[in-house]
């Protein structure tokens, strides 16, 4: 495979300086970058495959903070009504989901993320094992965990049977140059104090991310309170397993007094801005986190809930919620938010210095959007055109590990028509089920 | 030109049952829709120019009834900056805005629309003439208005130049197959009561729309209150010009009395969801609206306040939004918001008899989304699909008045190629002018 070299390029660094190159170009070696600067590049272009990038704009990879693959599955099913997760999700998952099934769903939702422009991704579901095959095959990096909760749960019938799977998986996985394991808990409520300790002294003996969703339901507030007389998030400091090592998905639900605690312990937060709406659960106070120093990056959550995984159609969304919520124009300019979608997901992740900046030595994991669709134009500032007026469906080509996965639309690394029908083959059986589950509920 | 057939279609109808068919046929005589039903048409398909559906999704042409098309020429133009309309926006329109200007951006905007399935829209801008123009050129449907205000404006500069301008254009465009004239008063404080109430009686008289800015800005309720001791919406209704042919825009400084006023003159509203959160001015109450029965339509606003003037972008924001404010998941159902767009727009604009819906003897506009792209699948819910996963990239043909004006994401009306270039051309000119106005600004 030869080496990449983009030409000619409009390139958004998102370095710690913001550095914009007007038209310049970015050299790939192997994985990594090994050059980029403004002109033309001042060494020999034989060998190397040249990308001419004249009217593209060239960003980091975004990073997805926070998602459940597999659940692209039952996308579009039961939007918009009040317990669909007992009423659709959790019955569809307990009966009907195996491994080939989430292998399906894997392959489907990383298609999404790479003709999204998403490079690095953080996922927590079952079967996780064939999520990180999908992920093998497919060239995405990724971050990956098997959900421990105290059960049952799809890939494990008995109590915490997660945990078996969780260690299995670590050590598996462990040393990949692209897939990384980590040790996720799905919830204050559905994970008991020891084994929320547990899995903080696994990832801490080896060196692993721990996630959680905190801080996201009313009820997982009211019941730490009343268990605990704590706040989830004072809950979770006082059994000491809050550190820098942690990313917390959601924080909604936070005072000040948690904030002092995230501050205090150094957790990453994974801001789920279209999730958190569409469930009307609330709207994180990111702005108080970053001026906190907290990091915070983006995340979609799963397709059940906030349907499209790719970041881009989060970019815009962020600036709206919180501008309004906030009641102020000026809050997160664009270029800001687009950190949260590149750096800021590097740093949620601990991997800020091989990531999410477009600077010499860092891995080559790039974005090209084209600015020929009508949406594109005009192109004052590169950054607003981007956050405010792009969508997914403009990004032209993804590079992850310096490979080219996605070009002019088509997936390289995959056979997406395979992949969607193998997607689409689980559509009428699941229908029917929802089907079912609807009559039963209507007969009481 | 042929007659068009469309067959193996996903249907949404928007009619008052919101039928669906599941899979059938849609037959286009001239301008309007001849038949439609479940499965292959019991007609001759000769003489007919066939276009196979599989696999893709038909619903009414949507409509946006509240826009500002040529200041598409400043997107992406000082965004994020708090005094944007008069630092860029106000200077920009007065030292360099003329006609062939206009036409430029117009051409593009439309473009835009076009692309994005819109069919329908109502526009109120300086040098009118030209957006008309436009319009008629590229087969769209539209409402059109000349800004009326105290001025000077870009195309008067005599203090309420904009009348002879009004009722020049009103007599050019009545009687238009497609291009609507109407009455368009900027807003409250840029009328005053002598000019709102004559431009009633002219809007009366000519039995058009009436449409204007209302209950949008902290200054103008401010500014109310003090003149008239009255809301902007209460000091309206005392001079006697809201009525059932009055279109409001944005109206989210809305107190229970204002509703109650709405809702007794029959006022229709024009909700800007995007425009209104990145502009951090609040949320409209289209809940309370839609219940006491106030028809609500979907407008953008310019480009340079919600960047995309294409409607699929506003539905999921309409949904995320209004169940977040609300604090309730389950409101705003993705087919309620699907018809806020079509046949909302269709009410708001008083054309309910002609377009919104897909029925026999109503005009064919018709927007038509593929489901190929990785967004769109699965399909549990095609109205789920379109409001929360769908972007305008994925509707692949539009039909105005029964012509294809859009097909296969190939503009048939006009030279998009040409038409960018165009915009383009003002580019340079534009961005020197920003930065001559940093400048100044910075020197005091
Ligand atoms: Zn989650
Ligand atoms: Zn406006």
């Amino acid at each position: 495979m030869a080496n990449l070299l983009l030409k000619n390029a409009l390139i958004l660094t998102m370095d710690q300086a913001l550095t914009t190159v007007q038209r310049g170009y970015l050299q790939i070696r192997g994985d990594r970058i090994a050059a980029l600067g403004e002109g033309e590049p001042p060494f020999s272009e034989e060998g190397y495959q040249v990308l001419d990038c004249s009217g593209k704009i060239v960003i980091p990879g975004m990073i997805n903070t926070h998602n459940h693959l597999p659940m692209i599955l039952f996308r579009s099913l039961g939007d918009d009504v009040a317990d669909r997760l007992k009423r659709y999700l959790f019955p569809l998952e307990n009966e009907s989901l195996d491994a080939p099934m989430v292998r399906a769903g894997a392959d489907y939702a990383f298609a999404e993320l790479l003709f999204g422009g998403v490079t690095t991704c953080y996922d927590a579901y079952y079967f996780e094992d064939e999520v990180a095959q999908a992920a093998e095959a497919c060239g995405i990096r990724a971050v990956l965990a098997e959900t421990i909760l105290e059960g049952p749960s799809p890939s494990a019938k008995e109590p915490y049977g997660e945990w078996a799977y969780t260690k299995w998986f670590v050590e598996k996985w462990k040393g990949h140059p692209r897939i990384t394991p980590s040790v996720n808990c799905h919830a204050p409520y559905s994970n008991d104090t020891e084994h929320l300790v547990a899995a903080h002294d696994l990832a801490r003996r080896e060196g692993l991310l721990m996630s959680m969703h905190v801080a996201e339901m009313a009820y997982e507030h009211t019941g730490c309170v009343e268990r605990y007389g704590l706040s989830p998030v004072a809950y979770l400091d006082s059994i000491g397993i809050l550190d820098e090592h942690f990313l917390a998905a959601h924080s909604i639900l936070m005072d000040e007094a948690d904030l002092d605690i995230y501050q205090r312990r150094g957790v990453k937060v994974s801001y789920n801005a279209g999730s958190n709406a569409k469930s009307a659960k609330g709207v994180a106070k990111i702005r108080q986190m970053l001026d906190r120093g907290i990091p915070v990056s983006l995340g979609t959550d799963g397709a059940m809930s906030g349907n499209t995984i790719d970041i881009v159609t989060q970019l815009s969304l962020v600036g709206k919620i919180q501008k309004l919520f906030n009641g102020d124009r000026t809050l997160f300019p664009a270029r800001e938010i687009l950190q949260l979608a590149t750096i800021g997901g590097a740093r949620a992740l601990g991997m800020e210095g091989e990531i999410g900046s477009l600077e010499v030595g860092k891995k080559a994991d790039i974005a090209i959007f084209e600015t020929d669709s009508v949406n594109m134009s005009p192109l004052y500032d590169p950054y607003s055109v981007i956050v405010y007026s792009a969508n997914p469906g403009n990004v032209e080509s993804t590079i992850v590990d310096g490979e080219l996965v996605m070009h002019r639309r088509q997936l390289r690394s995959m056979d997406f028509g395979a992949v969607k029908a193998r997607l689409l083959a689980y559509q009428e059986q699941i229908r029917q089920t929802a089907a079912e589950l609807d009559r039963a509920l209507a007969e009481g």
